[in-house]
């Protein structure tokens, strides 16, 4: 399959990675909105061109994987290419899943196309794990926790602060209340009991530490209702011990079954990532594999990974799935 | 969707018990190879039927839930049946899966019905679990630790040694290979170092004890490649302490993403269950579920877990699905 990356950000370079992962997957070209000739990519041979001539590739690309942000990049993006090329992306603001669902599946079925939206690990292989647990333990309680990683929403939420250089915020669940539920019982948590922030900050020189503390954790959304820690480092320490990107977490589903609900039974999907980006992108370029398929038996419009035959996914047949993972 | 039991046994039991979590789900009847009058079942008002008379119910019944072992009972009941009716079994002898798929499926066709083998967890959850990190993660190694539970086949055959009453055999994975593999460290394992045994025996008066453990440590297949214990108990201490039926596990697979496989990623997907037969059953009972609708879609023949899309499992619609668990 034919792939084309637009966006060449973290999650662009991830998806050119998994290419090469795939031995059935080539990268076709690169579409960035800055000036091509800046953009250096990691395979050789490949163009990195402007986004400006996406449409004109439309006939040389399988599947484009839409590598923008959520906030403002894709509810654009998307709707607009899924008329031209089967799409992925990684579409995470759960709230706004319906109306982006429906404006790319009116685009897709324009075009005759395919695409797949929110594909990534949450959502994606989380909501998958939720999805499936929910439909085996029909009377049960649903967890999800995530961390230790870096959240890059709350981390610009912090360089925003006056007065701060740099920062980088981790979510980290509290290993009593993923034990509880482990355990299998299902306590009510409130936000602060599942999860807490650990903040660390560069400041400018002479800057108001105690005021970008107080700034921070009494930021609404963000920091308030959660256990916040601050830790003012050099940005030295900063590049030291804190540029990776790590991330994961667990979705836990605990229900009983039996006549009277006698026995109990816990769920548990969980997820270490060194590489939050490359992560995602080894998940998107699974799924680019069935988004093809799919267009390919006539499947269009827009789907998400509830929708998505398994095996699809996967480069090996359905006689080898069943003699090598069934 | 009327559902119709197929042996009740324990897993039979189990389904009974699923479907009254499920609203969608009706049990229409429940067929059996003894004499019906003999057999009483958990819900009232339904019919116990001999085996001899379920294909003059195939019109009254959507899927058929075949409850029978794999080793001689499945092998014939599923391609049986899978010309009158849609049909899920658990068959699990992995080694001889591409066979019974062949037959099922050649069935299954002959009727225009549909049919899905090998559901429950393993096979079934644990294979999905299997199938989705190795199309993520296609650098890795996979790994999958049983228990601590009971294994049937391994209780049944310290009960066929010569001064057994009864035995209950236990699996355990072993704690320092589990945390290894968990640390992404892909050690190479022996069978002997994944996991071990425990027996819990009840020996006839005056047996020769050192004879019936000697016995089972030597047990080809099924004890020498294990570090085996043998604990003699009473009878009532057996049914104080084991008549219980739990089990689970963990399906881990661990890989390298990035240019040069810099960064690590582990996947896991684990179960704890107090009630193996009633966990395979709320599986069994889901899949019920995307058979009706399979077949309705024409789609017909023999599939498993990997061709069955996700969303066809869950009682509520793509609309809430992506609005509540994506």
């Amino acid at each position: 399959m034919k792939i084309g990356i637009l966006g060449y950000g973290n999650l662009g370079r991830g998806v050119e990675c998994a290419i090469r992962q795939n031995p059935d997957a080539v990268l076709s070209a690169v579409f960035t909105r800055r000036n091509p000739a800046d953009v250096k990519i990691l395979t050789e041979g490949v163009p990195v061109l402007s986004v400006d001539d996406a449409e004109k590739m439309k006939d040389e690309i399988d599947v484009l994987i839409i590598c923008g942000g959520s906030a403002t990049d894709l509810p654009v993006q998307t709707p607009k290419y899924a008329q031209y090329f089967n799409v992925i992306d990684s579409f995470d603001t759960h709230a706004k899943i319906p109306e982006h669902f429906a404006n790319v599946d009116n685009s897709a079925k324009k075009g005759g196309k395919t695409a797949i939206i929110s594909v990534g690990w949450d959502p994606g292989m989380f909501s998958l794990a939720r999805m499936y647990a929910n439909a085996i333990l029909t009377d049960g309680c649903d967890y999800t926790f995530w961390g230790r990683g870096v959240s890059q929403g709350h981390s610009d939420a912090i360089r925003r602060i006056d007065g701060v250089v740099d920062a980088r915020q981790y979510t980290v669940p509290v290993k009593e209340a993923v034990d509880a539920v482990r355990a299998g019982e299902n306590p009510a948590l409130t936000t602060r009991q599942k999860h807490t922030r650990e903040c660390y900050v560069v400041a400018e020189d002479g800057a108001d530490l105690a005021k970008i503390e107080r700034e921070i954790k009494t930021m609404p959304n963000y920091f308030t209702d959660y256990d916040t820690t601050v830790y003012f480092i050099s940005e030295e320490e900063l590049k030291a011990n804190h540029s990776a990107i790590p991330h994961g977490g667990s979705v836990i589903r605990s229900g009983k079954t039996g006549m009277n609900g006698e026995n109990g039974h816990v769920i548990e999907y969980s997820l270490k990532l060194d590489s939050n980006p490359e992560f995602t992108a080894s998940v998107l370029v699974a799924y680019a594999r069935a988004v093809c398929r799919m267009n390919k038996e006539g499947m269009t419009g827009c789907k998400t990974v509830f929708d998505v035959p398994p095996a699809y996914l996967s480069a090996m047949s359905g006689e080898e799935l069943r003699k090598k993972l069934l």
